[in-house]
């Protein structure tokens, strides 16, 4: 047995402490710290034992830490400490800004291959897993199309929309998806859906004491690009059931492609996502990547890394003749 | 643009068709031609200017052949062809006998290494897209439980045994999964499920004149390994219903992840296929893999190889900047 794989988070919120949960059920692998930029004493750690320090320790861990879990947020965090981390260790991260990713590939890789480090960046689930089957879809089937469907989920960006107009106390945001539009598509028939046809908003709101509903909602309903292209129901609600029915991260969705082959057969793949806990699922798909992030580092293949870039049997603890033998 | 990928075809049935009709649809390849032991001339090219050759001219073609797709079947073919090709070409072939898989990579991996040749085998759904899905699903929620239901689709291998029954003059038979089942396992609560729960069987077959019909039927729904262990139902139908309702070969699937992650929230991942064509279907995975196969040669990446040694972003002719900025 291999000595385990030693983790670091740097970075301590939901995502993170769903990578502690995800490192705890892994085989393989031990939790080396969590890094915060909080007072360490404020955090409980996730098991007795798991060392929290202080964000400017982080250097002083580099020989402890085989993978660095970056766990800020896309649009302020990441940006700066990917490529500063990267620098220094080997990274998985979930940037998940897509128009950025790009750019922000381009930003962690120079200083990645400068420190010798691998650096696998946007994972999770989309970008990531979502990523995979689109690659897989247009690649198996060039002759098709690919439909993304997300939800039913909470939206954080939405439901911070959503808390930024005036009169509302506290809400959430549901992204549904068309069970008529899924179906089909599930047909083969590749219909051409608008924004409107693939997707509902559902809004649960709180008002504030004296707020007028009627003028929230009309706010809400036509808010520009977050409400006006969708039908959006708007639900008001006391400040007990947002609490009591809508603590919660569900999502998920599908990515369908519909393609056809020679004879002009329909082939339909579709890969489906119905998640309980949004960001522990994230976390889980981060811990199965640190996985490759060591193992590549390992083979020497350095610098910034996707999902695209990675064989499935390297996500896996198990030896490449087990996987063969159990599961192929 | 590169020149295009040159692929050779070994055996022209069902799949070899298909390669053929998927390898027209790749921008990035063109048919150098098709090999095969019956006369090349009983045999009508997929276009005009393929040239179909005799099997012992294959070493002769050697220098104008980039990958070389492997078409004959698991049982009689594949165990002699895989080993004997890879010596003298980088390969991909659709080996399926799930059992023997850890033999036939062993017998294929030392001479493609001699060779300096890069042999993916066992490359299609089941095994293959299927096999993917089930590692991801183990390694990204390692609490769960891994289901696989096939159909509802046409069954090869229990056509033949069916057509194998005396008084038999045709048939088909149609792998059913239980949709019950499949509702039970999308629920998060992983049921235990028996041969006989996840399963029905349905065969069409054609009776030869003067036969019994229920000899016939007891003698295909009691036979063991075959139809003893589940629920089938045998419906006698005329030559020409045979023809004209059951000559199509469709199939596909479900493979399904069901897990729980930190807080005990439920997590459920789902891949499904619904083909109008399996052969066409998997032929056109053969060929994904097929620059996949090349690319991986290019590398120095020789010996045998599975899907789960195969990074996602080789299956596409984008290039690697392009995927990040369309597809992730």
């Amino acid at each position: 047995m291999a000595a385990p794989l030693r983790i670091g988070i740097a970075g301590y919120g939901n995502l993170g402490r769903g990578v502690a949960a995800a490192v705890r059920k892994a085989p393989d692998m031990e939790l080396a710290g969590i890094f915060t930029r909080r007072s360490p004493d404020q955090i409980t750690p996730p098991a007795p034992g798991v060392p929290v320090l202080p964000w400017d320790q982080l250097l002083e861990h580099r020989d402890r830490i085989d993978v660095l879990m970056l766990c800020g947020g896309s649009k302020a965090d990441l940006p700066e400490h990917g490529p500063a981390l990267a620098a220094h260790f080997t990274t998985v991260d979930s940037f998940d800004t897509h128009a950025k990713i790009s750019e922000y590939f381009a930003a962690v890789d120079a200083p990645a291959r400068a420190g010798g480090n691998t650096a696998i960046i946007s994972v999770g689930w989309d970008p990531g897993m979502f990523s995979v089957n689109r690659l897989l879809g247009e690649a198996l089937l060039p002759d098709g199309a690919t439909y993304t469907f997300w939800g039913k989920g909470l939206s954080q960006g939405h439901s911070d929309a959503v808390r930024g107009v005036p009169g509302v106390a506290g809400g959430v945001q549901y992204t549904v998806p068309s069970a008529e539009a899924i179906e089909a598509v599930r047909s083969g028939r590749r219909p051409e859906l608008s924004t409107r046809q693939k997707h509902t908003r559902e809004v649960y709101a709180v008002l504030e004491d004296g707020a007028d509903d009627a003028a929230v909602e009309r706010a809400i309903v036509t808010m520009p690009h977050y409400f006006a292209e969708y039908d959006t129901t708007v639900h008001f609600i006391s400040a007990e059931e947002l609490t009591r029915d809508h603590g919660a991260m569900p999502h998920g969705g599908f990515v369908i492609r519909s393609g056809s082959t020679g004879s002009g057969s329909s082939q339909v793949v579709e890969y489906r996502l119905d998640l309980g806990s949004n960001p522990e699922f994230t976390a889980s798909v981060l811990v199965a990547y640190a996985r490759a992030a060591a193992r590549l580092n390992a083979q020497g293949d350095v610098g910034a890394k996707t999902v695209f870039d990675v064989p499935p049997g390297l996500l896996s603890p198990k030896p490449a003749d087990q996987l063969r033998a159990e599961l192929l």
